[in-house]
Parts: structure tokens; sequence; C-alpha cells
């Protein structure tokens, strides 16, 4: 690798980076230049050749075409995932994990990310209102989320480890019918069956509703089932609802359960003194599931399973094997050979990125930003109440809102709400979801950009009302 | 985000990141600085204030100090690890990656992503021999392995998704005592028990012994349990082992058992030619897991699960729910939609980094990268050979080494090679790993850097002769 090919290349590739960056930042231009998978395979050469290229400069083409064809997820009318935004100086960190590219097994190949990742576990855990936890970095909140599963069955039945469940009886988690999915994969994963997997009525706010869950752990015992687990979710995925954690939490506790909360999308709601009250009761939580990529922007992935038995994490994680690699030090190799309580071998340094975020902004530039998005959802609502043709679905428990047009015309509202979002992600205006409520399907807008204004909602609302038009038009 | 700033810090961290390259290169500078954890962390502040920092400037000198104490995995004397070497097409690729931070669920927001994703797996498939697979990139190796182990069950028992394991006997995998130790944790995860992983006798080159399996799997057998998986290894992590693939098939077959293939290490020697011959059999398999970040020089993580029979995956993976998020559309859902067939919700691009990578080297490049490999270890057990005071543990199988320097004293050799060891990693000269063979206690090094050169090696065992001199003298 010769140094000044890569010079130059790389100063290429810093044109583009911010060439890139400064388009992501203008609502008028498109987030995506939507092209279905034949015709975009059609406008790119995906080939790989027996013969490579010849040089490193052939790279930013490609580079240049990436950007082209990809949806620009920074740009402030991506409301559609609960990740947006773009973080620079955790670009700075991504950039940086990926040059010293290590793995997150020994304290020895990875000693300062190593200290990193301990130290956020701590800082995390302390705002969760955790003591002397535990907690681990995984793949992500649904891979988080099977964590928290396996530590309360190794809590609740540390012999399934060694011999199985097969001869035992059913094992039963509670979640509400407004969980996130991860936890059927997991009930399928931890060889629990999908049946066993309960899912607890939530209120119209999509809250899980504390006498509907005791209900429910009965009826499973009154089945012979054995329930072992209630998880609850600080911030819903389609309404952002946060679930009463401490009635959620007595009643686990009664009937003897482990209480997780899947804080993925609405745990970095702690970082805000105005707002954290949404988690109230989290403290009391056996583990805790955070996405660090969500609302505190990190590039995917950063998730955190924080644990508060410590040790349990390694007895649930943790197995035989891997002589070659874990070896005794005069350090606590427990607490430094983070591979000893982790299910991947292998294992992306995630945690640079955020501490070099965080050291960045600060605690106080998280609490503004979480504040921020409270405001903007609220500015939204408030917008959507006062449009004649807008309905809001749900009253926004956090930073999610929910709502859609009603055109005058008697028609399939549904159909037309699919239809209107449509319009606005293959014009390249805005990429925002649909999803099915109980009231219907709503147009869901997630609000997890800080770098978004007023103005930019202004905008959105204004290209929305036209495509709405035309559609209504149309009909 | 002022753009100005911006560019100033990104001209900065540049030069870093060019700095840092070239350090790299050099044999003769140390690979890291070693500090116990204790000391790094009083010479590391890893305090996050209130306030954050003022600028962006601010940003380098932390940058710089996390390259300083960073071990270079990119060095030439880093052979410790199954990953080793820096790739700068595929360092571009993540910084690429992380500038556009997308998932990998829809085509939506990930559409040229999931069109390269699709063609490498159809490109890695065909290079294994299968056609009309289906695959998807995982969260690495010991996640592949799951997802293989959950394939196999859904294939053989697909009941278990819907009811689970419990009132079922007891499911059983086999593979070899030098497997690696994800199948136990996947036994553990899956619900099936640390005692029904069975580990199948490996010959003394590490290769699991057919006529063990056979007998493994009639004892299970005989004993009420149910063997559903045979793993084989495709490059063991300790030897370099290549298990031989078509005798286990042919057993698998007839007792109707999964065969899967763990080629996390040893699969991309399918690339070349001349070495392909020894992963003879692959084309049998059920499954094979691939990993790029191994010998294809791909920053972590980038892991493949290849499936023979399409559509197996979205029934082992898949599940309700994500209504808000996977949609119907004019284009085939199941072929784009990736999320519906894979274990976690958001998922980072791992693919982008390869396909560029594989797109600049050409097939070419690393057939001539993995022919390298091989021509390098070669030189090394030569050389290992030639020197009175060394001996060669086993015969190296594929790009691994393990060998141990005998003192003429009589001493303790195994205490004595983890000493020797030690002083060449704390000394900063080398990064090399130990592990207990049979045969004793071993040093393993693995020659995963393709811009290794056999001077590196020359200067690697010099280093290593005069520490092994020096301890020898204070005896």
């Amino acid at each position: 690798m010769e140094p000044e090919p890569v010079e130059k290349t790389l100063h290429a590739a810093m044109q583009l980076i911010l060439d890139f960056l400064q388009e992501n930042q203008n609502s008028t231009l498109r987030i995506v230049d939507f092209l279905p998978p034949q015709q975009l395979a059609e406008q790119f050469d995906l080939t790989i050749q027996q013969q490579g290229l010849a040089n490193h400069q052939a790279l930013i083409p490609l580079l240049h075409a990436y950007l082209q064809h990809s949806v620009k997820t920074g740009h402030p009318q991506f409301c559609n995932q609960l990740f947006a935004g773009f973080n620079f100086p955790a670009f700075l960190g991504e950039v940086f994990t990926a040059l010293t590219n290590t793995s997150m097994y020994t304290y020895e190949v990875a000693p300062l990310a190593t200290l990193m990742e301990r130290f956020l576990i701590e800082k995390m855990g302390k705002l969760a209102g955790f003591t002397n936890h535990d907690g681990i970095f995984s793949s992500g909140g649904s891979n988080s989320n099977l964590i928290a599963m396996l530590c309360a069955r190794q809590q609740r039945f540390p012999h399934i480890k060694q011999l199985g469940n097969s001869n035992a009886p059913p094992l039963v988690c509670l979640v509400s019918d407004q969980a996130h999915y991860s936890f059927q994969r997991g009930a399928m994963v931890l060889g629990m069956g999908l049946d066993n997997l309960v899912k607890v009525a939530s209120d119209p706010q999509g809250r899980m509703q504390p006498a509907a869950l005791e209900a429910a752990i009965l009826h499973a015992k009154a089945a012979g089932k054995q329930p072992f687990m209630v998880a609850a979710t600080a911030g819903t995925t389609v309404l952002g609802a946060f679930d009463p954690l401490p009635q959620l939490h007595a009643i686990a506790r009664q009937h003897g359960l482990w209480f997780h909360v899947d804080g993925a999308f609405g745990a970095s709601v702690l970082l805000s003194q105005r707002w954290r009250h949404h988690l109230d009761g989290c403290h009391l939580a056996d583990s805790l599931t955070w996405d660090a990529h969500k609302m505190m922007n990190i590039p995917l992935i950063s998730s955190v399973i924080l644990v508060r038995e410590p040790g349990l994490l390694r007895e649930a994680c943790g197995s035989e094997g891997g002589h070659y690699l874990f070896h005794e030090h005069d350090y606590d190799v427990d607490q430094f050979e983070l591979g000893r309580k982790s299910l991947a071998c292998g294992r992306r340094v995630d945690a640079m990125k955020l501490w070099l975020a965080w050291r960045y902004y600060g605690d106080l530039g998280y609490a503004a930003r979480i504040d921020h998005l409270f405001e903007l959802t609220a500015y939204a609502k408030d917008c959507i109440l006062a449009h004649p043709k807008l309905t809001l679905m749900v009253e926004p428990q956090s930073v999610t809102l929910c709502f859609r047009y009603q055109p005058d015309k008697t028609v399939d509202l549904d159909a037309f709400t699919v239809r209107l979002r449509d319009r606005l992600v293959r014009s390249g205006d805005s990429l925002v979801n649909y999803s099915l409520l109980q009231q219907g399907v709503a147009i869901r807008m997630v609000f997890v950009n800080g770098d978004m204004q007023t103005s930019d909602f202004d905008h959105f609302l204004e290209r929305l009302l036209i495509h709405a038009q035309a559609l209504e038009a149309e009909l």
C-alpha cells in the first residue's frame, strides 16, 4: 500500500463526505431517488470480476454512486425509523473504530475500548438507578432482549443451561401486545415456543394493563405452564408509549418473575431531567435494554443490555471453551475479559463511538437533545390538531406521532393512508412510515433527529397536504 | 453543524489516519504499549462531564490518544487472532457505511446495500457449490453457527418454533472436540443444554474422526436422545484443520442429520484454486458459516450464514410482528426485505465493505492473497524445523502454526511457553497467542495478514529467540 495514492483517495473521499453532509441538511433536496430493485440493479453494476481495479482512485466513483443511491437517514425528512440524524463525533468514532479494527473479547487486544465499554455500562446503569450492576454491548436491541430472556431463565432455572428445556414445563414470558417482535424471535430461539410468549392487552395509549398482566400470569399457571419473566416496554415501537413500570414490577415480584424493561427506544429519556419520569420504576428492573443508536443518535449498532445482578451475565452467556483466547492474567479477568460474558466471540467495538459522542455533547447536550425532540413532537401535534383535515390518532406519549388525512369523500381510509405515504416516499419528499393501530392505519412519524427544526416539520406538512389533495382529486 | 469546522476536523483526522497507516506497516515499531487496566485508566481520562466539548477540533487529541493506546491489528507482527491486517478499500467501505448509517431490514431504507448483500450471498454460495440457496449476514461467526442450529432444528422439528422444546426428547448436536466454543453457547441458548452438545474425538491433526462420529450418534440414540445435526469445521481455531467433509456428510445423511460446515475461518480458502480442495465436499452441506472478516480481511464484522434450502431461513428466523416495518410492495418482498429472515431487527450494513473490497481486489486478488498466506505458513514452518531449539507441535493444516521453544535445562515447558509469549506481548514486539494442545502448550501464530512478508516472520523469530534466551538465562 503506497502512501501517496492512499492520501489522494482519502482526500477525494473526504470531499464526498463533506458534500454529502451538506446535502443531508437540506429539507428541500430529495431524501432518496427511489428505484425498485430491478431498475436499481440495472443502473448500478454489481458484478465482481476476476481482475480487480487498477488503483485506489477507482474506488471514488463507486463510493459516489453508493451515496447517490442511499437513503439520506440524516436528512431532516427522515422520520421513518427509531434512528435518524447524523452525529459527527460518533461518525469519527466509527471511522477510528474501523481503522483500529479490533475485537471486544480480551483486554489484551482491545484495552481502551474495554475500559470505555465498562465505563459506559456503569454510567448507563447508574442513570437507570442501578448500583453494582453488570452489562454488555450486544449486536442490537433484539439481541439485548434475547440476552435478558437468557439471564431470566438462568436465574430461575439454572439447570437448563446444562440439561436443556426438554422434560420441563413450558416457560412463559409475558409482554404487552405493543412489545417489539424481538420477544417472539427470542421465544423461538430459546426453544420456549411462540405459544409461550403471552401478549397482554394494552390500553388505548399503548401501555400494558396491570390487571391484564395479573390475569395472564394466573391463566398461564392454571394451564400448567411456568411464567418466569415479564418484559415491559419503555417507548413502544409504534406509539412511543411507556408501560407503568412500578405497577408491572409489583405484579412480577409477587409472582417471583424476572422483570425486564425493553428501553431500546425509550431508555435514553433517562438523560432528561424533565422527561425521565416516564421511566419511573426502571431502577426496579432486573434488566434493561438501551439502544444508543436510537435517541442518542449513534451510528448503528450501539445497544446495551444492563443486568442488575452482577455475575449473572457471565453465568447465562458464558461457557467453557476458548482456552486459546481467555487466559489468566495479573488483572481481574472477570472484569476485563468481556468476551467471557458475551454470546459473541469476535465482537465489534460499539462503545467507542458512543463514548466519544457523549464526551463531546456532555450530559447536558444529550438532555437538551431529548427535550428538543419532545418539544418538536408537541409542536407537530398542535399542527395536526389545528388542521381540519388531519386527525390525531393517539395522544403522543413521547416522540412519536400517529395521524392521518381525512378526505372529504368517503373512501377506504386505510388504503388512502398507505397510498399517501407511498407518494411521499417515492417522490423523495419524505420518509415516514405507516402502521396499523386499533383505530386504523396511521402515518407514524418518529422525532429522533435532534437537528430537525419546526420549519422542517412545516415543510413536511406542506408536501404531505399537496400529495393528499392530489390523491383526493384522483378519487 | 457548521461546514468549516467539520472540514478542519476531518482534515486533521485524515492526517491521523495516514500517520497510523504508515506506522502500522513497520515491523520494528511496537505493536502495542501494553499497560494493565489500572494504569491505562490513570493515563486516559474516561470521564464524561455535564458540559460537552466546545468544538469539533477538541475531538482530535482524543482520537490521537485512542490510536496510541490501541493494538495495531494491521501490524505485520499481529498474528494473534483469526483476523489481521489492514484493508484500505474495505476501510473506505466502513466509513461510507457509517456515513449513510442505515439498517438492513427493508429495501426501502437500504436499497443498494440490500442488492449488495443478495449479490454476495449468491456469489459466496456458488463458490461453495450451492445453487438456488439462501443466506444472510449475521452479527458474527458465533451468530451464524447459532442460526445454522436454528435452521437445522426448524427443518427436523418444525413444531418447536410454536410449541417449544418442553416434553420432547433432548436434541443432540455433534461437533469435534476442536470445534469453536460458539456451539456450546448455541446449545445453551437454544435450550438444548450443554450436555447435549456431543464432542467427537479428533485425530492428532485436529480433524474429526468419522468412526468416532458414527459411534457418538449411536451412543446418543441408545441413550434415548435425538441427534439432529452434525457440525463439521473447515479451519479449526487452534490448528487450522479441515474436517473430512465427504465422510462426515455421508454419516450425517445416513442418520438423517443436518450437516453444517463451520467455515468461519476456513471457507475463504474456496477462493484459491490451489487450496480449495481443503473444502472438498462442502457443496454437500446444508449450511455453511463464512466470516469475511477473517481471511478476507474485512473490518469486523462481516459474517455470512449460507443455507442450501431456500425459504428455510425465513421459516427458522422469521416471526409475525413488525407490521409497522414490513409492508407489501410491488417488488418481491421475500427476496428484498432481508429483515424478514434475520434474528436482528435493526442490522448494520456489513455487506458493502466486503463488496467494495472484493470488487477492488477481484477474485484473483483474493486468490493470490490466500496462496500467499499458505506460502508464508510453509516458510515459517521450515524456519521452525531448521532451528534446533524450536519444536513444531503439529504439521500445519493451513495457515496456522503451533510450535514452542525448548530450553536446554529441564523446565516446565508449558509455563515457559506462556512466559515467553507474555514477554513478546508486553515488550510490544509481537502479538501471538498460545494454546493448550494434546502435546502441551504451544505458541500459535495465525498467518492471515496478506501484507505480511517472510522478512516479517524473520523479524518475529529473531525477537522470539532473544526473549527465549533471556528467559532461559534467568532459569
